[in-house]
């Protein structure tokens, strides 16, 4: 936790703060501090400071000062095909802390239907996935998150106005376009699943203006693959 | 798995393998193949092709043709410090899955001594997840993985030649150069532990060659950072 995400429910004045549960615990259990240490505060959707431990047991109290921007958001839409729940948690926290802010988890042919039976798919979970994220990389813009079950209607019906003003790429191994680099501007990043889009799918994309990019003829695992694209887009 | 990776001595006849263990548990288990089918194949240091099933049970017998070219490797050498042993095997994995071919696991001030006693870094286990690295992306070139404990005179003594003819880079939060985009030519990045490198250590390796730079102000996982700037780099 390299920043304590508060909200505005923990405030129980203008400037202090008690929080209980996970975030007590792990300050206390792996940051070890005291009354009079200070911690890395970041207010959810707001500004970053710091906060300066009052006491440090079941519950912990800080008096905050907030007083820096977050770090700049990065200006891309992540459309991604639902990906196994063991990785799911992983790839949320991941494209989070590298600074995306708008994802969707779409369906695909080569999803499995089980993975949107997942708990980990519970609007909770993915929002703590996303907040564990915000802690890792000093964020406090939390990510919309937003899932679609239906792969046509989302594409063909809503995705064309998300994409609008984008430069808009759908990754596919047999793309003969090289990805691009260090584009300017926003972007939009199609993931698909395992085993990629299918043909149809990938048609449907390029068919409202994805152009469809590879990466070189590597496999690579999902938050691997995003994470290099991202960097590359950067 | 994407490839299934053989070695010299699984031969049983010129173009004939059969493999037991591991390989042939997950190709049961989780490929269910049967005779007759094919699967994606590659040589440990060699070309890719098919293996044609001849039998799968708890032996995996399979006719090989090799005809393909691995992908082509990163003219990266990474320098990292050892990552806590919960997360070495995921960022071994995952460096080798992007085509990193020559890592140097070393020491720095905020290494924890006991990283070092873990058993996953033992030869052996680095192997093992390289060889893992290698079957997701199918590549088939295994990274050559040393481990040096006493930073100075690795970094005096040693590291000025491994770079040279290199665009040296070492990733510092602190440093005031942005991290360059698509850097033509080999490359050495070196990743400090968590908390980061010390000044010292950031001085020692910049009087030998090395550009300290910086991704921007989020503090990444070292799995994330370092896809992130192998991305932007390639």
């Amino acid at each position: 936790m390299n920043l304590v995400l508060v909200f505005e429910e923990d405030f129980v004045s203008p400037s202090r703060v008690v929080l209980r549960g996970r975030r007590a615990e792990h300050v206390r259990e792996v940051h070890r501090v005291s009354a009079g240490d200070d911690l890395v505060v970041g207010l959810a959707g707001g500004k970053i400071g710091i906060g300066r431990v009052l006491r440090a047991g079941d519950e912990l109290e800080m008096e905050v000062t907030l007083d820096r921007d977050p770090p700049r958001p990065l200006d891309v839409t992540l459309v991604l095909a639902v990906p196994r729940p063991k990785v799911l948690n992983r790839v949320v926290a991941a494209v989070t802390s590298i600074g995306v802010k708008r994802i969707f988890l779409i369906n695909a042919w080569r999803v499995e239907k089980s993975y949107w039976r997942s708990p980990r798919m519970s609007a909770e979970n993915l929002r703590m996935q996303s907040v564990l994220g915000l802690e890792q990389a000093r964020d406090t813009v939390l990510p919309r998150i937003e899932t679609r079950r239906l792969f046509r209607p989302f594409v063909e019906d809503e995705l064309p106005s998300v994409i609008s003003g984008t430069t808009a790429l759908v990754a596919h191994p047999y793309a003969s376009d090289e990805c691009p680099r260090g584009v300017p501007g926003p972007i939009a990043l199609a993931i698909g699943p395992e085993g990629g889009f299918i043909d149809k799918e990938i048609d449907s994309l390029t068919k409202i203006g994805f152009r469809a990019v590879t990466l070189g003829d590597r496999i690579l695992r999902v938050e691997t693959a995003i994470a290099t694209i991202l960097g590359r887009l950067a």
